[in-house]
């Protein structure tokens, strides 16, 4: 599901080809769409959680963790590279931010009826310098 | 418990005169030291997931909702104003943003053992321009 969610992005991503390009409301266009019914970040939440509370469940979903975790990496790196950009954090701990703070974005949206998409992705989109 | 989060914050803040002397290592070492048990980042998800599952709670709690974002969008304001820095993104939506990430980013350093505080507050902080 969170593969689905990138496949989405990437396609918007695609479309940019420099930095000028970037089209944050068009990005935030995109998330709002993917993430319609809140389900895959109430499921994040939940799976969150349940880690906390269960320590010895951690290892299980450790190595799939740091999979996700280095595909979006590779996806920021790669993306970033082709429209001529760097950035000012490591690509892998970007996406282990991103990851971190996506699923409250997209809940608290949904809560309060107010769209923090598109100020949460002119953050991270601050992290790419010319 | 928030509050006393915020207090904490605020004292290190008030530490800064000028842009230049923000100290992002300082920060993020005060937010470790602020959200060691990681509780209340815990009770945060579980108040957000309670929020979703019940709609009918949500107007009880909304007016303390709006009452922490704004009193963190002030903070903010008069803080950035103080060290003489302008915000690219509203106060009160940064506040919105930096709420509804914040527990994500302090499970995930938890869970996985990684220091997400400071990319994070990094980029937090690229949203203060001289």
């Amino acid at each position: 599901q969170r593969q689905r969610f990138l496949d989405g992005f990437a396609e918007v991503m695609m479309s940019f080809h420099r930095l000028s390009d970037v089209d944050i409301d068009e990005l935030a266009e995109r998330w709002r769409q993917l993430s319609s019914g809140a389900d895959r970040a109430v499921l994040g939440h939940e799976l969150t959680l349940f880690l906390m509370r269960n320590p010895e469940a951690r290892e299980t979903v450790a190595a799939q963790r740091l999979d996700i975790i280095r595909s979006l990496g590779e996806f920021i790196s790669k993306n970033v590279a082709r429209i001529g950009g760097t950035l000012t954090i490591e690509a892998e701990m970007l996406a282990r931010v991103i990851l971190a703070a996506n699923d409250g974005i997209t809940l608290d949206s949904h809560l309060d009826g107010e769209d923090l998409y598109r100020p949460y992705l002119q953050l991270v989109m601050s992290s790419v310098r010319t």
